[in-house]
């Protein structure tokens, strides 16, 4: 029996964002340096979509082959992962007061993160969805340049320091994006709004038609237009490490986009479970030591736990 | 033609609760001395429903009669409200800071609910659902003392001053209910357990079944054994006042129990909803202004946002 079978290619989610060490102390526990970084987390959590992913980053020549086997691993392109002769691994070390909720940064080692040129694989220049995860909006902006095909979808995550010190490079690159994920403080005074709904809806005339907004431990919300939508965080038993939640919430969002090719509003409605789902696992352990033990099993047996969360009956 | 048709007696919901004046400042204004109470959130909020109400409380003779009116014209019974003649009406007046999620207490006068007995009117003394609003739990006692069938259903709302103060009453009261709803940070003192997980699972073991933890802007959660249901709070573009919110909360969940006679957890996760969609309203407008004008057609607008809110498809 012969089979002319043409296997459709995967879509690819193009991925820009730390690779980097951490340090973390929480009131269960401190490591020492570990491996760390948005687009770490991000490309391990858009790892659980049938997918090709690649990371545009940079790190120095301490960063050990073990970490980039582990990526490889995951079927995670490297090759936009720059390795500098010399240079030293971007260092974050951070320590989350007892409520989880705040924490204090101890040490940020920019290292070779300071001069990093982001350089996207030639086969990644048509990527169905490019994932910005939170860096210099210059370099973001550098990574939307290279594109060679407009992306059905540019999400962008980014942080109250871009704000402090880099607003205008900042609102630059949000007017190219689709979607934006920030923190409920971020989205404020991004906005200069209080009222979340006021604050997205200043955020959508600033280019992003879709807005996503992380409150933590108080689930996300999307917003687009006039619609809204809302996913709980699962309310968990203990909460070990929230390090890379955001990024692993926004890796999730991002990765079931790129797998499902479908930008509507309903299916980021999905997509947004997804993240939720993912950063539920992301949080039970120090940095990434849960997900990188997670399997299929666990994922789908929580999001039925999504379901029964936040699905009613009600009649109308 | 003839028909001999029978028609069911509503259900019956038993309120306690303060009837009192509120005076309220917020960042947008302030009031006078207006309608306020527990007790009065309820009954407004539990009016929406098919469902015979009593509330069980004290007054002085400076009272409005306009105010009972107001009452009386919602179809609660008021036989059970006392007017204390000579003597003056609860009065609690608060501060709310710019966040609005938090307040002072700018003055507590107790007056004539500082000796209030409470007498369940003969008529209610079989009603089906019992809703305990936040007072002494002495007089919560008491009124469930005063039953002479046993309700389906018993909800209690206490708060954080019980727990300082009487902590030995509380927990005598709390093991005779079936529903407990307290807030995030009362539910951590009463448990003495950080996780909410952990602390509806130790308040299980006080008594109730079902542990409702309010979170406010961030929503309720409802736990019964190892099940959770999470309900948002709807985002709203201002919050006004969130005095009797929690009570508005109670009375909505209360009263579609009762209306609906069913105490399934299915059914509570509906009533959830209802709670939570009723205080959405309560929260745009000073004290109970916007519960008076309220209507059913922007009742069932507001749930259907609920739904497009929280309702997702995902195949599992």
């Amino acid at each position: 029996m012969h089979f002319n079978l043409k296997l459709k290619e995967m879509n690819k989610l193009l991925i820009v964002g730390t690779v980097a060490f951490d340090a973390i102390e929480t009131p269960f526990g401190k490591t020492d340096k570990i491996l760390g970084g948005a687009g770490t987390y991000i490309g391990l959590s858009a790892s659980h979509f049938n997918l090709q992913s690649a990371i545009v980053s940079v790190v120095g020549d301490d960063f050990p082959q073990e970490y980039l086997d582990l990526l490889t691993s995951r079927n995670i392109d490297i090759s936009g992962l720059e390795v500098v002769k010399g240079g030293k691994t971007f260092f974050w070390s951070g320590k989350y007061h007892n409520d989880l909720n705040s924490r204090d940064t101890l040490a940020t080692e920019l290292n070779v993160l300071a001069d990093f040129q982001p350089k996207v694989p030639q086969n990644f220049k048509n990527a169905d969805v490019v994932m910005l995860g939170n860096l210099h909006p210059m370099v973001q902006s550098s990574v939307l340049d290279q594109m060679e095909a407009k992306p059905k979808l540019v999400v962008l995550d980014t942080m109250n320091f871009w704000m402090d010190c880099a607003l205008e490079d900042l609102l630059n690159v949000i007017k190219r994006v689709d979607v934006i994920t920030i923190n409920d403080e971020e989205a404020r005074q991004l906005s200069g709004e209080y009222s979340l709904v006021k604050a997205a809806a200043k955020i959508h005339t600033m280019g992003p038609k879709y807005v996503v907004i992380k409150k933590g431990e108080h689930g996300a919300l999307i917003f687009h237009n006039k619609e809204v939508f809302f996913a709980p965080a699962l309310p968990l038993e203990e909460v070990f490490d929230p390090t890379g939640a955001g990024d692993t919430f926004a890796g999730g969002f991002a990765g079931f986009i790129t797998q499902s090719e479908n930008v509507s509003f309903e299916n980021m409605k999905t997509a947004i479970i997804h993240g939720s789902n993912l950063a539920s696992f992301c949080v039970e352990k120090f940095g990434t030591e849960r997900m990188l033990k997670l399997n299929k099993e666990e994922v789908v047996a929580r999001l039925k736990q999504f379901k029964s969360l936040t699905q009613f009956d009600i009649a109308l």
